[in-house]
């Protein structure tokens, strides 16, 4: 909803002047000072609010992570610490942690998962990259299938895993040193390709600069590239065009 | 169809061997010497070949809009200058041209469009870039809701079109100096934001990399980003997304 | 007073010629060897010198810690670390140390504060910069109003809060990642906005280099900019400002 | 007014759901369908709306500055060619037109100007920019002292007139190259230093971007920057401050 | 041979002084004032001096082409403007030009060539870049197979062609816009890859740099680059690399 | 072997279907999980794959040590630690270590070695990334001459020289700071150059973009460049090239 | 004489108080309006003002070349079009110009020139460049030597002409492309070497700023460097070092 | 002497083939494997081998020291840590160490010292870098005059000292942040002034790049730039312009 929507509400007697006010005011949020956390935004968007770990002092990640967990019974936090898992899984133990992508989480019990993401990745450096995005979008509900280590300097393995791309809403190339997954793919596939740069590789990469001057420079259609390492944003933007493939 | 399930098809019979052999040869494509026009697309993904006139020659211009026309009936160009307009319009009467999109094209009648893309610019010097977007998604059969010149140093403006943008499958946000555009718009919508920074703009704006680097760092969610004034790539994507939203 | 002023006091006897040798000499300064202390700063332009602490030895931070106090009977230094704050307060037990801003400082009691700034920033990240700026401001004697939290991704925080903005005489806006937070408040207000690039981020952001470029690049009014995560410098001007908006 | 004071006034009965749903709507602005002038900007900001003229078609160029002189009775425009001013020219003979700084204008008769301003370049070739921050100021009703080429490398010129930007609100420092102007001015006054980098030099300026960082990275205080060749946000953010500096 | 050798050849009365002396003079060159003419290039490199025509005066562009045609037999330039052909055809009307890839040359009749080079080009766009590189080998002495329009974006067309790719002693790889070509072909031969970046494409392509350091951030091996639309070079290189193919 | 004589095999009955499917499937891999071994390399290009220890875990370094081993007879690993060379010689003794290139290997006795590849740096901080260069090259069966610390600024050094470099197939010059090394051996062989430009230098050399752009712009012919570090890259290329000069 | 000099000399009478006023003001210069000629420079510094050509008017060219030209009794103007020679010929006939340097000046009969400075250009296309530095030394009063084309891919060139390098108190090194010349004759001379970066070249050349960045990061001593195309600076101060080596 | 004037010498009997031989080779070098000592450098520059420590191991470290030491009976290192310092100490307990210039030395008691050098830094950060330059100048014999913490932002105090650096024959400015101090004292003085970018500052100081560009960009005469941090350097060449200054 928004301004319009809500002062026509106000007219209309459908909202009172209170509630509009604080339509606009800090009421939306939760305030713990350092922090804001939009508890109303799943209800709004269909996605809950989830943690960017790194940085985060001790006693702000256990208060952010037990009040989103107390609000939604389930929660998500990227680029955690192996440190600030064990101080999670002391207060709950029911915490998971995957070394890999980063990412530490209490997920509700037999979550339906719909549609099909096809995640993949260029080498296996990349992976870490891959698999933030691929849990990110399974956690926000969608079906994932991971096809990694099909970097273009060897493309016969790209080709022979096409039959699991297939019947996917939306693809997700994650790619490092020269990113040229995204183009190949864009070419082979006919729905969005969300390109994700890497910081992998060394010398003239400029941590992952390079990369996505590739992407952004791609000549093949239907390629989108968001920023370099954020696994996170792409599961985020797939799963929506997901939703939009099965929804009814 | 891919390497794999061509393989198949060789061995159960569905394919001969003459066909598969062509699958991987240039006979997709009709060869032209200059280019290699690939006339089987539009059954392969749904969009037909568009033609990026910069810079082509006059003959060229002319031989591939017509083999085109001919194979689809009907036919669009990008970046076509006026001199081009004016040598395609002596064959092709039929041909319409904007100058403000640069788009040349002749498109069938009665073409049925669907869902809903919200095309928003800054200002009006992104105009010509948000055009392009417009009218290559509406070519490719997409509605589109333009809402030009809400940049985001006068937010009111937005805040006050927002029941225009409701309802779009995916926004296309255009927008050069500081591209701001694409963050807030992020974080008023739930659905995919393609960001397309232009190079409008002067002195430190270095012909739109600013705005790019604005776009890609992005605190919202749902924002990817195409190339600089690549109002077609943006386009082709918003379509390839909102056909996912009302596909069925 | 320049060069041409205090010729003119020569002439008419008002000042010597010692003192007028005095006056482009190093005599100026306190003469520490490694450092040239300006004691005579705040007379002339009404702001004592500031410690740097970054980087300084333990001996150096201590000597011109203590000169300074001394001299002014209060003092102030910026990013300076827990390390730092012990070594002070083992002579100076009254100093005080905030670890989010790094600012370590003596201040006399019952200041009067002036006027009003607002301070704003982005993100909880971008905290530490704000925090500089504001400590600063109010060291300097200015009223200092904190809205953190409200960057342009969700931007009815920042206009929820728009009361508190009002009525300051400029606004300090601090924002990292895309920085497009100093262009939406640059729309909303009509006095001077600083506009402060921070560092934070990831990717793309180089380091606080794309939120500089985007907020050079911004299309409101009324925007200048400072160096990245320059909370001090952003301080500083804004309380000139803030002085002419309340002197008489 | 802000949207909390809006609905405020709502509640009270100041104001009718009907104008706070214009606030809201597109009505704040005149809508030339490919501009939307903001007609009610002075009011409410105190600086009227100008023209940045290049790049404008014809058409659009003369109704916009039709329509603002009916407005306001005066009317500016910055970036002007000679052959925008022939054309205004015929229909407004009283339009004056300065090729130095490239702006067009009808300014009402005896304009009341406050305060002081003065306005630094460093070079000759610097003073296109200069002068459009120093007339727009004084458009907007600020004195300015013009004090032009004072570069550094030739420091006496400088000191040589302080006593002429003695007693400014604000100065503005213009300067191409290496762009050293404004932190030598920022040491020797005490009021906010507005740095406007050009684009002037050859070589390893890169178009104004050695100077625009030169300017950043200075080590006097109270100087804050611009975009390259900005002058006439140079000119408007100075005339906020001067007016601060003067008002009662 | 080198000062070492020609030292040892001194001593053993093999060289004359004088002959020495002439070793490390200016006499190696034919000199023309303006430019030094390596007129013993070919026998000691294997190779004739080219002229690089752009921005040579009419004056200088004739007396350089006569010299080396006198000298060799046979001559090419590169970068050759249509009017500078006219100039040559005028005194040489043997003179041969083909405005793609804007080489001039006179060529010995019955030359024979050896081995082969495959030059593929990524698209249409590309092809003036891929002609020069061409040419140049086959002026050289190599046989040249051209596979044009075989971009990764279609990476069906390139497989397609592996077939012509097969035999040669060196591939060249022509690619603007993200320029991933190399990498592709890199993982599918066995034989050295010359990249050529090229300056095709638009916005954040950087005018071929992007491209330029996806080629150079390469996964696969076997790839080296030569700079942004240097088809010379790499015809050049190419021809080295396949005569040490063929030699013996 | 591409797709089209493949599939000309299965036409003729010399290749099975199966065989096919298989050709275009992972099975040419030995998956591992987390990497896919590509242990069908050495037959089809000559070169078995190396590991890039850099970044490896315990592990997955372990393993894919032993299974290349184990396919090979032998194995070489690139910027390897030296806790990795302890972890491996305590399962495998035989392996050697070398601090300088940071290589690991283990060779098979009495490798008999072709031809000759000329490696020169410039300077004894260049001598990291040339020995990995050498080594690579010699693993793979070059000849190697090794000519260190010949830098440009004493001329005299490398002219000394020139004796070692004849004769060779391929020169590998090896430059950080300003990288000129390139262009002046570029001007004295008639042989192909790869450059390599290393981080080596402080300052404005930009950890090795400097170099290399300066590589990339060398006026000598014959100059190719692979990426900053990369001395396994000119090692590869280099075999590449020296063996095209020794086969028949 | 600066400001201590200056009062020290009003305490002891030898200078009038209205003397040292004047030394602060701007009476050093004539005032022009748009331009302050300072035409009391060769008194101080031994070299007197010359004139920047681009960009300016016909009316202040022709007056500064007058003005100057009366003062100095002769004049010199750098970067001046055939254009501005037409206009300056018609009013002063005796005026000479030169196309390669694009230097217009009125130089005294029999000037005396000391010393000696070498100029020495990588390519014929710097020699533009090379000729400024020349011309301008030889104004100032040097004599210099000549040696074009000796660039480092043909290093027996620059060694054949050492012997007339030798002696120079200071070399200018003019190169584009990879600009590797400084460095060379860095190691071959023991005076100081002044680097000049040219914008030759194409691709990655980055219009100079690769050969800028290749002399600040050479590994010879001795070597400082100008701004690309900055004949005229490097001219300037090698005259100043040449005078050095003269004096007595 | 160079290659020519060698061969005039072998000529005429002044000189054997076998020096001639050597002249070319690799014996002017004392050749300790990692490293090629030049022993000959003092005769024939008069500037002995200096060791840049950084990064040396401890034997290579301490086997070089001792080699110069023994050849020249003084030595001085340029960037030794203090690990350094402890273990030639050592060996050698006449071994001098400077932790702010990390200078380590063993110099010659009584040394003449000539001329006159000024040495500036424009704030206390940039003291290391400047006393590099100030110790490096007079262990090359050259008297140095040091005035630092004279930054552009305090104008006065430079001008204060105005009379401590007339007379030098060269000045060296080292400054980092916006590295303006180079500009204004090549303003001030008519030597040639050598400026030194520092890496001190923060933000968009980009570790030095935006001081050097300030400083190329320079709009004073007689300015020339090294390196960033390349105190060694500048205190070089500032030793090469000064001796030329006392030479007689």
């Amino acid at each position: 909803m928004n301004a319009y929507e809500m002062l026509k509400k106000v007219k209309s007697g459908e909202v009172s002047i209170e509630e509009a006010e604080n339509f606009f005011s800090r009421e939306h949020f939760y305030d713990m000072g350092y922090a804001k956390l939009d508890t109303h935004r799943k209800s709004r968007s269909g996605f809950a609010e989830v943690i960017f770990c790194s940085g985060k002092s001790d006693k702000h990640m256990l208060e952010i992570f037990g009040r989103l967990y107390e609000d939604e019974g389930e929660v998500l936090g990227t680029r955690a610490s192996e440190e600030q898992y064990e101080l999670i899984r002391k207060e709950y133990p029911e915490a998971e942690y995957d070394p890999i992508s980063r990412i530490i989480k209490i997920e509700k019990d037999n979550k339906k998962r719909v549609g099909k993401i096809a995640v993949c990745s260029a080498g296996t450096a990349d992976i870490p990259v891959a698999e933030e995005a691929a849990q990110v979008a399974e956690y926000f509900g969608s079906n994932v299938e991971r096809i990694y280590d099909v970097g273009v300097s060897g493309i016969h393995r790209l080709l022979g895993t096409m039959d699991r791309i297939n019947g996917a809403n939306c693809v997700v190339a994650v790619a490092g040193m020269e990113g040229a997954l995204a183009s190949v793919i864009g070419g082979l596939v006919d729905v969005p390709v969300i390109a994700v740069p890497t910081s992998v590789g060394y010398g003239a990469n400029m941590n992952g600069l390079s990369a996505l001057l590739t992407m952004i420079n791609s000549c093949a259609n239907g390629i989108t590239v968001v920023n370099i390492d954020n696994g996170y944003g792409a599961g985020y933007v797939a799963t929506q065009i997901n939703r939009l493939g099965v929804r009814k």
